[in-house]
């Protein structure tokens, strides 16, 4: 197939950052690309070659999107999966295929994934509706504390709580749902894993997830972790053993637990390029994106080493800011070495929305992750 | 000045590969981009946020693009600079400036800036015309052979020739000219110059061009040149020298020679991202694209050095193929670590059209420049 400045045409339903980013790479090797979207003001809707505006949701408007492209991938899960279907059937190629998506869209499916591959995650139990949990917890079934999380359309923390009363129960919705044992964790971890349809397959570095010590938040992502050598080898090769048991294709973001006894545990996983893997347009010699491409058009995978360490800070919405963005002491960090701003192109903010990212790179992790947190500071996402 | 997510808007003369490249980084920091170009299939076309098609050297068709965006700016020199002087005098921020191209577009008048300023150059003596140039040749009042220049519109080796005898002028068209004395010379190199209006100022490290031991062809950039630390600190010097004395802003790439005897000459100089710094992408801290924009802007200046050794590859049209474009084993130079190739999106390839370029990095130089050649023998641009 002749990808390069030729008649073909990928298609990536989903249109913000992901997809903008992923447009960075399409654009350096002329490869036609189709973006579908809810939003008219979607951050891909420059540098595709042809927009449309719909709801990812809905089957038709997905199926007829899908039937003008080679190739159809994602980077959003919240997809028509039956509309993926049909176009599969008929031949367009969708990467990461609709069969892996069912399998981790809902979460109850996923985590019983795991327990029939034999992958270490943590005890759950599956509920149809919130009744159904409530009784359990009413009965002493299930003891508490442990994590709630609904089965389906959760993201960015939404759709997860910690249940350490009945009472926590009552705000719940009441939607399909998982009860996961709560494990005493050291580090979270991610471990990205690229694979093309030949089954070439390749993992990043571990990336650490470094929270702030008081708010419960990711500050940074780091890469590489600093863990211990074998833990780093043993989290890749359950990385590589998930993606294998998917028979993925694309880039899976395996994000996982490392426990007090340094056993790894998966938590989820997302099936595109991700967030714990920014820092790679910087500091690898392929980024997650450019592979995330090879892999869905079956050309080779590039090295997924790093040149140099890396840090990601996300760029979020300051609370009690809303309206047209301003970028306070954007630069003041740009003056920094190393220090690199994404803007993704939202005019207007609100708090906590993800506006942009920083990566921060560097030959010593350690003046790097100085780096960050004056980068951290500094920077604030207001409005005017 | 809120260039990010705002309603600025950057103007940019010429919408080729130099542009595109660019625009991956307007992107990345969101910020808005207007291109005007004379081919409705410019590569820029899709990335910027408005494309106008038009004659660069229009006075009304550039003024009027002008007046519309905050600062303007160029990807190739053949402009016109009568409407980039009005402009400037109406408050457009023009960069680089009119005055400084008007230095650099006519040869002649660029090699006297260098005698004026003590820059070392290879003794030269203008023309108006050839009559003027044969007449003095006729009398012996120039010895041969020498280099013959036209003073305008040259580029990417059009308009320069070596005379060797009286017969080799019949073939030169009648246009004002510069003939320059043959300095033998061990190597060519590039130092390229950033600075900002504020006065910030960095130059990259000095790149080498290697040339086809039989073909009189540059095949591959290299960088860090493999020279004396001492020479290639000269060049640097040299280089600073010279994009301070033009008072210039923005990128100034400065190609010299090396003599046998470790002199530097200036040879010429592009204000403007350069082939020479296509390996800066992949292989800098911050790729010559992004300081560009860094410096017209007045931002501060990215980190220009490098994190793994580059070297650079042009894709041209091969000898013998018109028509569509065919990248012929492309991914077998993609199954090779550290090979990023850049696809300009032409779809038309003819014999020597520059087509893209590919980059090779690796930690080890010596390394690098195997996979080089090992890319030029797989990799053919040809026509289906």
């Amino acid at each position: 197939m002749n990808y390069f400045s030729s008649d073909f045409k990928l298609g990536i339903l989903g249109g913000g950052q992901l997809g903008k980013m992923m447009l960075s790479d399409t654009r350096k090797f002329d490869i036609q690309t189709y973006v579908l979207d809810p939003s008219e003001e979607a951050p891909s809707r420059i540098a595709c070659n042809k927009f449309f505006q719909g709801n990812l949701m809905d089957f038709d408007t997905v199926y007829n999107f899908g039937k003008q492209v080679d190739v159809l991938t994602f980077e959003i899960e919240l997809v028509n999966i039956e509309a993926l279907e049909k176009l599969e059937s008929e031949g367009v190629k969708v990467f990461p295929s609709p069969k892996t998506l069912r399998g981790i869209q809902n979460k109850g499916t996923q985590k019983d994934f795991y327990v029939a591959n034999n992958i270490p995650t943590s005890p759950h139990k599956r509920f149809h509706s919130i009744g159904d949990l409530k009784s359990e917890v009413g009965n002493a079934i299930i003891s508490l504390p442990f994590v709630w999380k609904s089965a389906e359309f959760g993201y960015d923390g939404n759709g997860v709580k910690v249940v350490r009363s009945a009472q926590d129960l009552d705000n719940l919705p009441n939607v399909e749902c998982i009860a996961e044992e709560m494990v005493p964790f050291k580090n979270e971890l991610a471990v990205i894993v690229v694979r093309n349809p030949s089954g070439e397959i390749k993992t990043y570095p571990v990336v650490e997830m470094e929270f702030h010590p008081e708010a419960n938040q990711v500050e940074y992502v780091i890469c590489p972790a600093r863990i211990d050598e074998k833990v780093a080898e043993k989290a890749r090769a359950i990385a590589l053993n998930v993606s294998e048991k998917f028979n993925h294709v694309g880039l899976l973001a395996v994000e996982m637990f490392q426990t007090n006894d340094d056993e790894i545990l998966i938590n989820e996983v997302a099936p595109r390029p991700h967030n714990s893997g920014h820092y790679s347009i910087e500091a690898s010699y392929t980024s997650q994106f450019e592979n995330h491409l090879r892999a869905i058009l079956d050309l080779p995978l590039g090295n997924t080493d790093s040149k140099v360490a890396g840090i990601m800070v996300n760029l979020v919405g300051e609370e009690g800011f809303s309206g047209q963005v301003v970028y306070e002491n954007i630069e003041k960090i740009m003056a920094i070495d190393g220090v690199t701003p994404h803007i993704y192109g939202k005019r207007e903010t609100r708090p906590f929305r993800k506006m942009g990212h920083v990566t921060i790179v560097n030959e010593d992790i350690a003046e790097a992750r100085k780096v960050a947190e004056e980068v951290k500071k500094l920077i604030r996402v207001i409005s005017k």
